[in-house]
């Protein structure tokens, strides 16, 4: 009785989510507390609440809800841009003459190119209904910085960008849209904050770090009357919001009675491979379906592979509270031969517990396969992706061939987070046969590892 | 008996559009003919054959076949990245405090970023069709070499782009587009054409133009053997293919019982208007409904609002043929401050003969209102549009406002043809207050309409 299933898959507004899947309710080792760096005591509401909006540091330590409501506001905005497509990689599987079937949900049809936004507007609808008058961020290449952008240009609100300064100066278009969005963007270090002032007295001509761009967003928001702090990855309330991928992607295939074998995401903090797995995986822990998961993650910054299950700092400048997850150390910066995205030292705590659980599997791959396999996958199904979503495309032609030496028919499922329009200077290195590869040594890692705090 | 009106109307694959709309087929005063540029007379199917496939040179001089079909293999490549939205603009209305009711035809969800793409893979398509190994073709800022690139890989087909010299060298990041695609892009004036060499050795450090990469890449086409020279714009084929728009757009509306009063669109060389208005002004031709259609182009390029309806070259380099046309003068080029697109010195004769005829009409705006446009924009409908685009947008938004005023409550309908996001440098000008507008003087365009061929 399967239905044809065409190219793209388009959900009606009225098949849009209405609730986000909360993964922790369904699990049983529940991802484990934030701790007070300070107390080592796990962090109360109110602790939280002096960074975090309200609402969302409700959501940050509720494990039991498993479906949260999204409110109007949210759902209303969530119709400008999504559904986002699933789409059936007719193109790549015939170009790779195999047997499986291929899908990929497509988060890159918004103006921040991610999947970023589906959190961003939550956490900003959040601020300004506890009548906030902005929030503040840090961003990196911007992505991030440009959803969160958006989001508060929407709603109104004020916001602070702290972009790493080397980017700032080299990749001025995507601080361009974040002004476009009327977002006030600072190189960080900046001389607006303490923590940067110091940074800048030691060492007068740094490029900057997401660390230091943390920590002063975090000084400012707390600082700054009507400010709290936002992110956009590795806690526990981005990876609820990034839930809309996995339900819609649920939604779509269930249309169609597909089920799929294999489910892949690329993952640098884990919050769209988080939310691309949330309702699959609450299946798995009922009992009610098995899925094969994949976390893909780049060679050189392999922390679900070769890192540690531990309690650690989640940012540089350990301003933040500690998780039990699995990290490289908080010291940890991937060689500056990494393209891509994904560097985060660490990874969000649902994610780590699922992996030391057994739930799921990590794989990592070097950068100029991934390369490889982004060109081929553009040249056929015509986006061009970024350099991270390429990581579970890599995986995902992988499994393919594999199928086809076996003759099996999966149906593998993977995340395409983003468009790569802005990681061009990535795409010409790797033209120009300039990119290598690097794989961090034992020494390395351990050296990193030696410095995780004690708890 | 109205539905209620999504944000976005998302057709289904079975409703994709099956024929192009052929225009011409309905227009009584027929667009003139092209002329060969030495013997004034019509230029034959023969003579195009030279320069361009087969098959377009038949659609090219079709003007009697009302609907073309279109075939299965670009129906399929259609599906990638189609249907385009129809997007129900209900935050800018919201923004605006109109009465109005403003509708938008998204074209920028694909790589190529813009509508190009539909021409593109129609005119590789008949190439391969044709056994040819390759095309070529110019480019500036690189948004059609980009779609050519992306329709050339997906056929296999070699794809050779002059691009021009300033642009390559500035904007590297199309570039990097192109060479992901395969496509093979030489920066122009180049060594490897007899009009390349001639200019470079004129004009050793000239950074190129539009017209001599149009005359290298004819001459390459004609040059070596299974190579057609392929355009992005003003040709009747080109208009033909864009059709895919209004029909997708008409068919949107007609599924909502929504009959649209003003239909808006950008204006360089004129195809994505050309292919958003066609099938609602065949039914004016047809004296079947009425709208008003107004063409929106910049100060700086006012084609149809200053130019003359005359028989001029399509191209600086004069190497096509002559076409009727409203035209500012081949050697027109827009003052160094002009930001956006819209360069070109002429319009499709299609839309030229519309306009003489009464059935449309223009307007011209100054740059800095169509930023502030695109800016407003981007804020509540979340999408970061082209400055060409953003053109659109500006007198949508002005008509709006005018239905505020008197009470109305009329149906706009724009199209959007693409995203700024290599466009930023614009933005960044504009967000610094650093652009200007340019108007040109009766006297310039004097200067330069006294030199149009004598017909």
């Amino acid at each position: 009785m399967k239905k044809e299933i065409p190219y793209k898959i388009y959900l009606e507004e009225s098949e849009l989510p209405t609730h986000w899947y909360n993964l922790r309710a369904f699990m049983k080792n529940k991802p484990a507390p934030l701790l007070n760096a300070e107390t080592l005591q796990p962090m109360t509401a109110e602790e939280l609440s002096e960074v975090f909006c309200e609402e969302l540091v409700k959501q940050e330590l509720d494990d039991t809800t498993p479906y949260i409501e999204i409110p109007q506001e949210i759902r209303d905005f969530y119709k400008m841009y999504r559904p986002a497509p699933l789409v059936r990689a007719y193109c790549l599987e015939k170009a790779l003459g195999t047997p499986a079937h291929i899908y990929y949900k497509f988060e890159g049809n918004n103006t921040s190119g991610s999947h970023k936004l589906n959190s961003a507007i939550a956490q900003a609808y959040y601020a300004k209904q506890q009548g906030l008058k902005g929030v503040t961020t840090e961003t990196g290449a911007g992505q991030w910085g440009t959803a969160l952008s958006m989001a508060c240009s929407y709603f109104g609100l004020d916001c602070k960008v702290f972009m790493v300064k080397c980017s700032y100066e080299q990749k001025p278009f995507r601080r361009e849209v974040m002004r476009t969005y009327g977002a006030n963007v600072t190189p960080s270090p900046s001389a607006t904050t303490d923590v940067g002032r110091k940074i800048l007295t030691e060492f007068p001509g740094t490029g900057g770090s997401l660390g230091c761009a943390i920590s002063e967003a975090v000084e400012t928001a707390t600082k700054l009357d009507g400010y709290r702090y936002v992110l956009g990855s590795v806690f526990n309330q981005v990876l609820l919001h990034q839930s809309v991928i996995g339900v819609e992607t649920k939604t779509a295939l269930d249309k169609y009675g597909v089920k799929p074998d294999i489910i892949i995401g690329c993952a640098g903090g884990g919050s769209n491979l988080g939310g691309l797995i949330s309702p699959f995986m609450g299946e798995k822990l009922q009992g009610k379906a098995d899925y094969q998961f994949i976390a893909v993650e780049p060679a050189s910054c392999p922390t679900l592979t070769r890192g540690k299950y531990a309690y650690d700092y989640c940012d540089t400048g350990k301003v933040c509270p500690l998780a039990k997850m699995y990290t490289l150390g908080s010291g940890f910066i991937p060689s500056a031969s990494h393209a891509g995205g994904l560097r985060y030292h660490g990874m969000t705590t649902t994610l780590s517990q699922l992996c030391d659980d057994g739930l799921m599997e990590a794989r990592s791959v070097e950068q100029t396969k991934v390369f490889e396999a982004a060109e081929a996958f553009a040249r056929v199904e015509g986006i061009l992706p970024a350099p991270e979503s390429a990581h579970a495309i890599r995986v995902a032609i992988d499994e393919a061939l594999k199928c086809k030496e076996s003759g099996e028919k999966k149906t593998i499922v993977f995340g395409l987070t983003g468009t790569g329009y802005f990681d061009m200077m990535s795409y010409e290195k790797f033209h120009d046969g300039k990119m290598t590869d690097y794989i961090p040594s034992e020494e390395e890692l351990a050296a990193s590892l030696a410095k995780l705090p004690k708890v």
